[in-house]
């Protein structure tokens, strides 16, 4: 059985102006890959309703599971539950238990509870929450999407929270072999490998480094054994 | 006159797979912002016929420019330029101008112009080439897509030569202020100041630092007098 696809919807017009360089792609898509998940697809979107909406109906309808980052928190420029929210045609307001959980840290911190810090209690209809042992105010899951904050140690908590609870596939295991000849000459007795190990993903990524040059080759598939006898192939190809 | 919009794709399975962290969406993002060229969504998909084309088609369909970087190298797994031409119906095979391109590189290194290396002078019919003075191999433009290398020195240099011919808008101008208070406590007063200016983007990223939190107020708009008076609002509200 083919593993369960992703994707990830990253919100936030900081990243596109290039003011930050965004860090929970690459940490999704590592922790995907141990868990058995197939990362397919990202975008990235700015904080635009239409924007957002639109993203969050092509992705869901598109993959299994779909990862949010950004946009939940109490600023004016935080629309990413209101525009989830629409694209499932779900009603969104202040919910009681989101709600008790800001209370109770805002107490613990002695801050108010005002209007603006309110607004990350509102959750769509049906909602189920996600933790956030950091700042309290909670992720959520509708359908097949995670809503999680876009700030890193976060986004991190959340992401180690929602895993478990989606049911995996075969992690994906890979080897890599550095071979310091240039990606043309390598090219044709590594199609070749690719065409007899069908079932393996065999890719070459060029690097230049203190003079030298060559590429890294990676070899990634669910069947060890697969693995074990390309990459030994592979080794018998490009010995000097 | 609204500034001209833009999107990325990024192509490649070894980005979301987390084996290698992408670096060229935040270099792309900093150098369209100084241009004057609004960068309004990224892609990043894998090394897949189908998910090329299509992002290819819907992004070109959507946004004045794409800039497409990965997968125009010399191995099997290098499909973004057969991918790009399909998406535009139109043709493609080897060129005779990238293939004297190469055929100059590779003499004066002294390495072959291989099956595996003319790959990379395959450019769909109607493209200009972009320079690579790096490892020669070209990048090309076709309808409004730039089509350039996944390594990020290439990458840069091909950025480099391609927006001196766009004709880009007004740069954004930028300002930011530091406050350091919870979010849930500015957020009334921002949201406010937001509303009263309209034409700028106000943006608030929170921050934790050393046991001091705040956030950063970050204040755009191609209008510099605008910036201006906001920032001198924002400093008002928030003096100590």
């Amino acid at each position: 059985m083919p593993n369960p696809t992703a994707a990830m919807l990253v919100i936030g017009d900081e990243i596109l102006s290039g003011r930050t360089r965004d860090a929970n792609m690459h940490h999704l898509a590592g922790e995907l890959t141990k868990h058995g998940v197939d990362l397919k697809e990202v975008r990235v979107v700015s904080d635009d309703p239409d924007a957002i909406t639109t993203a969050v109906q092509a992705l869901s309808a598109g993959y299994d599971h779909v990862f949010t980052s950004g946009g939940i928190g109490p600023t004016h420029d935080d629309i990413t539950a209101d525009n989830v929210a629409r694209a499932f045609g779900r009603p969104i307001d202040v919910r009681d238990d989101a709600r008790a959980i800001l209370a109770a840290h805002y107490e613990k911190t002695g801050h108010d509870l005002n209007d603006a810090r309110l607004r990350m209690a509102r959750v769509p209809e049906g909602a189920t929450l996600i933790d956030n042992p950091i700042s309290a105010a909670p992720g959520f899951t509708i359908e097949n999407v995670h809503v999680m904050a876009g700030v890193p140690t976060i986004f991190m908590t959340m992401v180690a929270s929602v895993l478990p609870t989606l049911s995996g596939g075969a992690p994906l295991l890979s080897q890599s072999l550095r071979i310091y000849r240039g990606e043309g000459d390598i090219a044709g007795p590594l199609s070749a490998l690719a065409d007899k190990y069908a079932d393996l993903s065999i890719g070459s990524y060029p690097f230049q480094q203190d003079g030298a040059f060559g590429a890294h080759i990676v070899i990634r598939g669910a069947d060890g054994a697969q693995v074990d006898a390309a990459m030994a192939e592979l080794n018998g190809m490009f010995e000097a």
